[in-house]
């Protein structure tokens, strides 16, 4: 059975390998994490363009049968490029949460939050106008919570207090949906529920992705749960020890590459 | 008048210009900020080490005097092979903060504040060791300044909740000087000063950086201003408006460089 691959710039990615996981239990996942050039989200196009590139070279060695850039920013600025050059079917995670917010809305007034990258590449904006194009789209970058997510300061007060002055803007303009644009933001579910209310569905990636690559694997598997690879470019220790948050379980072994 | 060559991760290395440009206003300079591998603060030694030989290595093209590490995390782990490798006088910033330090305590409580990669390299318990044999030195690591301080929020509420935390176990020692052991810190001194209150003298290696280079050029230099070149590795618009406020004026020309 072909392993699927997934990459990321660093950790985050490892929400939507946690949703593959539960989906697939028995597909066998190599995960590419590129630590050594973490964070994209303050990057340009041609920057994240060519790492992403760089990343989905190293997957295809071990031979995937799909690639899923599960990374906001590399997908809102490099999966475009990808499916041009790659013969392997390329999933990003800005549709289906575009997709995911056109169903839940009731309102038509959509909020999303991601890092400034994405928010700069207007790709939300561009997905949300194909599957809801009556919808008003408000979007905020959110630039501190990658790194508070990172050192696991997931339910601190000083984040409390910076997610209350991001997030007021978009429940000013009564926001019903609330994509969250970032593979680091499902670990602030919490605390983004509690502040936005009841009446807000937050929405994101990693469960949808997973049903779409679901419906490109040939159905009926059954078996032992599969063995998974995990690489990174820089600093294996930090990954695992910070990894595990992300993942919901322990990192046993993480590999070392050099791209 | 050959230029000076100074490089650091991002933006934060402006600090040490901007003193530079203080104490030798005649001396020509060229800055090269590495945006598209930022930060060096979480990366292991072995990728710090190959980016900070990158680095010099395209400074070395400008013809330079001396080569100044305007980071503290490139100076921890990669100023002592520049050394070996390079024919021209190398600057590191940690030696000269810890001289200043070692001078500047009266109880020998000497507090040091950096990113997780410096921290970790040890390399400010080392130099203190040299200067200060006596001294206790406590660490801390401030993960999050550097985000912080990239956004421009130096005196957020939020900000001021993690700095009392950061500063609670090294002020219970009782330091009576702390050392700001990354180029970034300084622009959060008037935070710093008050949390830590008059008692603690904060030691920053800008000034004393720029005079120990002037130490190393030909006296008695007059005429007008020199011009200076800034290169950024990516997002040059991002590097001018965050740099402004570490230059202490603006960035009129910033040139993009592939590395």
């Amino acid at each position: 059975m072909k392993p699927i691959g997934v990459f990321d710039s660093g950790v985050g990615g490892l929400t939507v390998v946690r949703a593959l996981c539960e989906a697939l239990p028995q597909q066998p996942l190599v995960y590419l994490g590129d630590t050594a050039r973490v964070p994209y989200g303050t990057k340009s196009k041609e920057v994240v363009e060519r790492y992403a590139h760089t990343c989905a070279q190293f997957l295809l060695r071990y031979d995937i049968s799909v690639l899923v850039v599960a990374c906001n920013t590399a997908s809102a600025f490099a999966a475009p490029a990808l499916r041009e050059t790659l013969s392997i079917p390329v999933l990003d995670v800005i549709a289906p949460s575009a997709r995911l917010a056109a169903k839940a809305t009731r309102n038509g007034r959509i909020g999303v939050i991601s890092t400034e990258s994405t928010r700069e590449s207007g790709a939300y904006v561009r997905a949300l106008a194909e599957v809801a194009p009556a919808a008003k789209v408000h979007s905020a970058h959110c630039a501190l919570f990658v790194p508070f997510v990172e050192e696991g300061l997931v339910a601190h007060p000083a984040l409390r207090i910076l997610a209350a002055e991001y997030l007021a803007p978009l429940r000013a303009q009564d926001i019903d949906t609330l994509i969250l644009g970032c593979t680091h933001y499902p670990l602030l579910r919490p605390l983004l529920s509690e502040l936005c209310g009841p009446s807000v569905t937050l929405v994101d990636c990693a469960s949808s992705v997973a049903a779409e690559v679901a419906r490109l694997l040939p159905a009926g598997r059954t078996g032992a749960p599969a063995r998974h690879r995990f690489f990174c470019t820089d600093a294996k220790e930090r990954f695992a020890r910070i990894g595990r948050g992300f993942l919901g379980m322990a990192l046993e072994t993480v590999e070392h590459v050099d791209l």
